[in-house]
């Protein structure tokens, strides 16, 4: 490994758009949630699909780890350097290269964030439906699988990406899937960068399916007393096949969070905020039967509307969540928990954790997106309180194993990074070994995202 | 390679559930479609997991070719053993491994068939929805990436198989997924084997995805006497997220053969065959937008109804299709080509294969799940007809670099197999490189399916 060499070679090519100082290191190096710092020992900003190859090729020839960054809104440290080497940030990679009107897909570049792209799209009648809260990078969502609150109808990246092209580590430039919505061509080479983490490739090009902006968007809300009778109304509206856009789940902690952070003024109860698109017949529809259902789980105050004001300020306020729980104890950092299990399962998950959190000592707020059966505690811990973080990973852990023994996953969105690594043994077993044997045959060298995802790597 | 030696130790271990009667052997070489007869040396029937595991211990030892055997239904000579070995038949492996009461998903294994498992979920108010026509197996139909009409709505294979367990080519026995709806949990290995036709592994048992029987399904079908418009009405559709649960496109040479062979006496023109699914309110409403649409594309005798027995008579009708085609041309065998285009590129790409055909010498009805831009032209020939073979490649392949220019993808759903290897350069170019690298890191010896999907295989 030589990483000075390899970053002497990129500052003679990309100028100053190869940094070594300090604030760009430690920015590149810093996590949302509680991990150490790690930086970079550079950072490089490349304009194309050329650059990045030639990046890879420097850094292949000299073993240096290559980092690829996005947007820096990942909660498992997918991003921190912690083999040094160099960051790639494709901030300067942030443009819609195809949008021509009649097609339903768009061609992205990887720095691109997702409400820059819808913002772009307003005009079309098109959106791009998968929505993790955070302003991401659409390279960052890719390599997370990220999903979010309208997972539920939409899915997640996995059904809402066509196709890529990626830059292997060798320097080599593939392209995956196509523009068509399905494909049985081959194996699903998309499928198998989704979420991989830059550990096999980094991604220069998305292509992206588009939805067509509902007709009709309609928000709605409804308070519980009971935690159990508002996972039993998820349960049911998912089982009768009710197709809601959004169906979050937020407990009183989090309502209370939310108040205090946004001046909302929320009943101190858990409350399901729900959203559904559809035309104006199917929409009045839905509201109704989701009606029915939260009188039958003994639902309080359920309110709906279509104004987009009032739409806009409940999800602005579910998205301010992560910040509204940090807030709930000043100066606090958070281990974010990201479990998702088979429907069925929800309450016994939920009931069991919630009885887990409120037997530690420190805080946890749940709230989830219910109906794809994942939810996440935020665990709020004092930075540098060691029997802090380790009351919060041992809470966590218990939580991830009780996803495994209820037949669900580790990780619903938020993906592996440093953060699951000593979980992925007992979720994948052997698999998690082919999963190596693949990263190996694809970057023999190891520097790709080295310290993520994989066993040793 | 000592294909004997293999079989000698098979036969000893599973008796008279290994054959090598010529009558078995030549059910598992022959063809749904026009490629010559492959049969393999010999066919076993294993009973469970440790069984297959066993078998490919052996055959991994001898360098003896498996061929994984469903029920037949591919079209593209997956299930061909050219370089002889062993067909490895699932009919022994074809139950339901759990199915309880509240769940939204089901263990199945791989030899039980779309039909079969239909039927024992229908009194669970829940259904399996992918739908390729043909009765093929669950695990054929994974192999395959399979889809069909109902694609358009609850997508394909892809999105309904939550996990996998597959045995490996040197016997060990992996897990995919999990039962969670998503998940972040390192490499999306189930979506690697899915559409990997037998050339990584063998699929033993699948966790599947189902969904809610709707609450009203409504039937419709309509004609047009221009193909374009047809067309057009699909693409508006699309575009204004009608949510269609089926839009099938047959041509007037469809309906002539279907008439012909059903006895049923559609107007011989164009026709799209749709099915909507939901609440009552919601498909009336859905049933009237397309109405609008039909209206506006000079669409001609639009019709619905919520009739089982009507429903079933138009879904068995299309379903027979393939078969009615066949029958234009007594005696006649197809090559059945599988493009899929983005949507807003099918009118070009129909109107040029369309006059393609109709210059060619020989019959070529079209039909297709047009709702995804895929679509087939069944060219029928005289077997053993050399020149009519070359021109009916000459067309698939001229249907296929079509396909490629406009973005879209060789096929849709039907696969690689042996029928459209030329092509896969063309469409993946390095990226199939790297499926090769793939293979080879999972099945080191080539084992697995060999002479499909892969270059040099």
């Amino acid at each position: 490994m030589n990483i000075d060499a390899a970053i002497a070679e990129l500052d003679s090519f990309l100028g100053d758009r190869c940094s070594r100082s300090k604030s760009d290191l430690d920015q590149h190096g810093t996590s949302e949630t509680h991990f150490a710092a790690f930086p970079p020992d550079a950072v490089v900003w490349p304009e194309n699909t050329a650059e990045v190859s030639k990046i890879l090729t420097i850094c292949n020839r000299h073993e240096c780890p290559v980092i690829p960054y996005g947007a820096g809104t990942s909660l498992e440290g997918h991003t921190s350097a912690i083999n040094g080497g160099v960051s790639v940030n494709f901030g300067r990679m942030n443009k819609i290269l195809r949008l021509d009107p009649g097609d339903v897909d768009v061609d992205v570049q990887p720095g691109l964030t997702r409400e820059e792209l819808n913002r772009e799209l307003r005009a079309t009648g098109l959106f791009f439906p998968v929505d993790p809260g955070a302003n991401a990078s659409i390279g960052g969502m890719a390599s997370t699988r990220a999903s979010g609150t309208t997972a539920v109808r939409y899915g997640n990246m996995r059904e809402n990406v066509l196709g890529l092209e990626v830059v292997l580590a060798d320097g080599r430039i593939i392209q995956t899937g196509s523009r068509a919505r399905k494909s049985a061509s081959g194996y699903d080479m998309t499928a198998l960068f989704l979420g991989s983490e830059g550990t096999l490739g980094i991604i220069t090009r998305l292509t992206l399916r588009l939805s067509g902006q509902p007709e009709v968007i309609s928000a709605a809300f409804c308070g519980f007393d009971r935690m159990k009778d508002a996972v039993d109304a998820v349960i049911q509206t998912i089982q009768m096949g009710i197709p809601v856009a959004r169906i979050e789940f937020v407990d009183t902690d989090t309502v209370r969070a939310i108040n205090q952070y946004t001046g909302m003024d929320f009943a101190e109860r858990t409350h399901l905020l729900l959203e559904f698109h559809g035309s104006e017949k199917a929409v009045a529809e839905d509201v109704r039967r989701f009606g029915e259902i939260s009188d039958d789980f003994n639902g309080l105050d359920y309110m709906s509307t279509t104004k987009a004001e009032e739409r806009t300020a409940l999800w602005t306020m579910r998205h301010k969540a992560y910040y509204a729980c940090l807030s709930l104890r000043p100066g606090a950092t958070a281990v974010v928990t990201d479990i998702c299990v088979p429907i069925s399962k929800l309450p016994e998950a939920f009931e069991e954790t919630r009885a887990d959190i409120e037997a530690a000592s420190i805080p946890g707020p749940i709230l989830g997106h219910m109906g794809d059966g994942n939810f996440h505690a935020v665990l709020l811990i004092e930075p540098g309180n060691a029997a802090e973080l380790a009351e919060a990973k041992n809470l966590a852990k218990r939580m991830s194993e009780r996803a495994l023994r209820l037949g669900g996953t580790i990780t619903g969105e938020h993906g592996i990074g440093i953060g699951k690594l000593d979980l992925m043994d007992a979720e994948h077993g052997a698999s998690w070994d082919v999963m190596g044997d693949i990263k190996r045959t694809l970057d023999p060298v190891g520097i790709m995202n080295p310290g993520k995802l994989i066993r040793g790597n």
